[in-house]
């Protein structure tokens, strides 16, 4: 996690077990505006180029692309376009839903900046990603924590009726059910995503990478924070269950259909059900952004993320 | 489970494995008529005055809370004006849904009765939900269970196809599926609930919490009776696989990602995959309704549910 | 497997591990084209029948039936026009998809016969199916398959944009996640099917049932040939995943939630989390045509699929 | 016009030019409820045979005749039903439409008793006309009489905000703008429809026949009672314009295209622009009923209706 | 009208006033085929440039020039895509429609050809016509006319419950009311088009031109052979009515505003209500093809069509 | 006419036979920008107010009301969601009408200064008025008048394409086509207006009022400046049709189905068909302001507008 974040970085055995979620501004994820908009502005561009290549060469669905990509100036556009014609009900137009997303997209540059972080890094992580505008356009996954950092922001707002309402269509739509309150970092790639459910007090930190099935769950009737918090450049795998405050250090690996209930250090390794920890620290690659489900075979030799 | 419900509370290991899933009346849950319909008229109010409430501090939702609730008389009605609009289709009118929903709200108060036991669950169970409207507008965990409700007595009435065409738009729009000829009773949180499937001959008792990727399934091509029968007060964690004609006793909980294919005494606690025992007899708390998924981890150390 | 996919059947060991995906021909599925139409006009016709039973017993469901099944002169007709408006969205139109569908289908027969020989798996050995028409019209699982079909041969055509859009609104509206690389046999049950996950190089061989939360994933970042290839006549239960490229062998059985990183020899059975084998050769028995789950719990007395 | 309605058969002269249009309850039509529901039933069943026939013999139409007609368990519903799909808008929503319409039409049986005695009107008169279920499901005629005699109750309530948004949307949809406090007999038939206007304080008595483009207008900016009266068997021509508060008495005949600003006396023609009076008293026959156009020609040569 | 249409051109006095209109085949207009489907290309070619230009100039509406055009293989493609999902409504879906639209063309050239002629027809008439694409995007008139004569076809099959909901949804959505019997020659111009009505025995010649509020109506009750009958190359202005089973010669013009009871001559003009024969032979100018409404002004000082 | 516009004050005589439309920056209207934008302030907070009131007292069109007035902060939001959601179709989606609509409003002050100025005519010209909400929300008129001046301004801009789709949208959902081209003044009522059709180089000046089915159309195949002039104040009756390029001097009045070939004098009335004038100079009254239709009946004893 990055300086910026101290909510995240200080030491969570000290802080992380008392307070209840207060909901005061720092829970909207602090990462940074981007620095030039050269980012935006290199990714909008390369959108732009796939969806006209792509609209040349399948003319039936040019009209998709043209609709979804080429007929909007920037980014931001596109993307509430394309959120707001997806979330829409009969009961919740899609004009009204473009409006919000248009404008909260204005008002908070951070989540831009998050949403060009998170398409930087399905590209990068992702061997089946065909591209930007492919991630942009067909992955679940991304489209629901773009609407989640939108409803996050209106939860802290406190508009939590609008911010629920939002919450309910992304899981309909989608199968992701991110509540509005929990604090998701940037440069994220929910892979398939379905099934995906992260709890109110859930902290996710930057870089990191959560298979579909995967659940950042409670422990039950108990109020205030009892959601776990997952630290910088993680890789969760598919169908992994963890469970309450605990803490998943930076760098860590969680096995897919592990079920976790204890705090797993940084860069160390999680497996079964129930977890136990294998391997320890391995040097500075980040799993979460590697997307390395292999390197600690050797150690366990019939388990894999 | 309650006195009311024979079917399910007579020793279970005589029964359950012999007879096919005969279609009399019983099956239909037995949860009885409310009282006085107290519940009923108090529940609506506060879900009226919460909706007023949003709606006046939110002008984007305004639209969506009047269309969904403040324009309609009764429960019932906003019930089946919400299920019918979300579960239409192109080829499945919403117009006939309503009407569908109408007709059975009105002809089985049961229905209703069990629609406010629901929701008086879900409030008292789940920290997250913010209120009766919450519940009532977006968890698709509930709205799965009260459409379901409706085809159930479709099948009870030998209207089988129709039935299951309303349990397919439930597994589709829901991510929900369940078998209409599976009993469900009355005060059942469906938390999250994506993924949820629920076979031909289940049995759900009262007042059950279920997360989501919940299984209670069958083992396989035998016909007959050949999915679990749940207790009252279970509680099923996220992830959790119940296969065959196996009961969990009343008060029972199921540990998260378990694989449970064993009978579950009364009270006592099931983890792992394979599943095995743990704890026992733990007073009078019903888990189902407590939530309680921690209390067991001091005799278990490194699981949770 | 069939002698008609050497692709598959060839020593697995040898070519599997080295090759990246190639997208010759051969990965279209190559199933034969039905023998003298006789299956397709006998399905179709107790289809009709079924409908028109279903219509005349149940008038609120007759305009349905007569919109998806009785208006259509064939079952790629009647197909085509319920996927189009199953998948069709505000930026993708129903008559766009129902073109596709319709071209893709009268183009490959062989589409045409895996589908018959879905209806004849799913009717054979699904017990909670009441017939053709409720398959063809209320599984998600099947639909999903269909469509994919239609994006695979997309997708052999280099029409790749298009074959990745498809599976996106299948994902979306299905919940269920093939990439359109994947080569599926036929004869295939996806039974409940939400939250099924199969990757790029994957490789599902004939007569293979898969129950819902069943992942074919890869092990992470690397490309090339990175999915598992599984055998004709597999059975894998509810929430199992399979990483890597590994063989699971004609007729094995692979256990509900279990994590599977290893082969699984033909007619064997892997259970737990990591994965152990059980059991072993059992004679002729096709697990995934059986759907027997049980035979094995002697062996392994606290467990199943 | 009958005996039960001395509101519009009172002296003319003496009354219409001054009161402003109070709208005591005698403005609702006066048209007594069906005398033993034979005609509805008869009508009805008719209705739904005529269906049947057609949804035999053209598969294509077949979903759409039983989604209006044969999923209805009576005319009233099947209605209702219909005009809630034309009528509803994004904003407007088909439920909202279709429990006003069925509430209306419960509670005031003279709606139906009217639409009954339209359709027996349409039958016997247009000889375009293929049979009563030709005009209740494609007469727009038809329908924008019904849903105005909705707004028209409606108005009497005083729901005026709710009665001018059903105006507007029969307007729209069908080209037809009859103010809600306009008072309209039974027995009416709107050929063809599209631009007819009826004015606020228009009253059109029974067994009238308007041509399409007809204008009940009213002149200029008076307020008060400022619109013609229509009485009973009149015959409006295409395209013809009545302005301000006239009497066209009974059986009176108006000539296509005429433009009429004075009385015109029973049984007797006008033509023209400006209208004139040919022809006179011409026994019992009631050219609204026989739909006679050409019986005046000899008096009048080169003209017609 | 040409030799090719011995129905409509034989002496018209001896015959249309006797029999009833029999539905023989030769009531589907008999204009040939293309003659090389020269015109088809060309006009599709132009076209297809048309909306390329426009796609490239406005990205706003790239997407609807994709969808309606650019994504089709054929102009009668097209045409059936626009046409379908103009007349869908939530009863009759755009995919129904496409394939009875897809299937009527290519079953008919005919059909085709008259669309391409009537394309030419309004690019060379019409001042404001910016375009063939325009036509065949925007002109109601236009779209109205095809959709009549694949009702016109069905109607020849005795398809007629079909034919009249066809005609139902253009007069709904267009605002264009021809009888599906009423059979139409090619070349054809109806601009502006709102409130045409066109009655059921009424036989329109080739490359005539009529403007909108056009009535070609009958005399009321009578069945049998009742409407006009309008010979080739016939200008028929704004608001004219023209009532009962009349000929209107081959190149006569009719004054806007018009009521027309009589036979007008060919190549002469009838103006005013009721309508007068002005002027006389006029060489061979047609003036639905010129358009020419002002020529004979100064016949009639203070007139125009 | 104002002096802020040129162009058409200009000697009409002069000029108006001469040159072609030229489009440049002038066509586009000159009404003035709001003086202080109290009226628009003071306009909104009445719609406000009066839909706060419906919405409170009609539970059924709440929903309505909110969607459409109550969630927007400012008129030009208010007309741009509800024109986007009127024009919308399964190829011109909302969101992108939406944007155009806000962009529009937002760049030309004009144009939310004219729609102030209509619904003030409107409200005080139209006795069957309810308020402004009831204009803005139910007049078809009003909103093609809006829509148009947008399309006016694309076409100014040279983006005809676009501008064309949008009236074409207009003239099927609104019944009125107005050409692009066209330039309307402020303070416009169209009544009713279904039918009303307007032309390419129609000019129309400030406080007019035009009733449905009138025709302000051109002469035929000529191009260049070929539709009326209608001056400041004028009054055009229903059904009423000019043709060609005549003058309609300021405060002039046209009757009711009048066809109208001639120049109009000021403040003089014409009426018939074909038209003459009658009556002539009547003191500063405007009748387009006052609707004053009756007042030169003495004049001419059996006519009317």
């Amino acid at each position: 996690m990055t300086a910026g974040q101290p909510l995240r970085t200080d030491p969570p055995s000290q802080q992380r077990r008392h307070a209840p979620p207060a909901l005061h501004p720092a829970v909207v994820p602090s990462y940074p505006p981007p620095e030039s908009d050269n980012d935006e502005s290199w990714v909008w561009s390369q959108i732009k180029a796939e969806a006209r290549r792509d609209a040349d060469a399948e003319p039936a669905l040019a009209s998709f692309l043209y609709a979804t990509v080429l007929s909007h100036p920037s980014l931001d556009r596109s993307l509430s376009f394309h959120l707001a014609n997806k979330l829409c009900s009969s009961t919740l137009l899609s004009t009204l839903l473009y409006d919000l997303f248009v404008g909260s997209l204005a008002a908070h540059p951070t989540i831009r900046a998050a949403a060009v972080a998170d398409l930087l890094a399905v590209r990068s992580r992702d061997p089946a990603c065909a591209g930007f505008s492919h991630c942009l356009l067909n992955y679940k996954g991304f489209l629901a924590v773009q609407a989640h950092r939108v409803a996050h922001v209106l939860w802290a707002q406190n508009r939590r009726a609008l911010a629920l309402a939002l919450q309910s269509r992304v899981a309909e739509v989608f199968a992701v059910d991110i509540h509005p309150a929990a604090a998701i970092g940037k440069g994220i790639l929910l892979d398939h995503a379905t099934g995906v459910v992260i709890g109110e007090t859930a902290v996710v930190g930057d870089n990191v990478s959560i298979l579909h099935h995967v659940t950042l769950g409670g422990t039950g009737k108990a109020v205030g924070d009892r959601h776990p918090k997952i630290g910088d450049g993680v890789l969760i795998g598919a169908g992994a269950t963890i469970l309450g405050n605990v803490l998943i250090g930076a760098g860590a690996k969680i096995g897919a259909g592990s079920v976790v209930l204890i705090d797993v250090p940084p860069r160390s390794t999680a497996v079964g059900n129930p977890a136990r920890l294998i391997g320890g620290k391995k040097g500075d690659d980040m799993p979460g952004e590697s997307m390395d489900h292999t390197s600690f075979i050797q150690q366990w030799s019939d388990y894999t993320i």
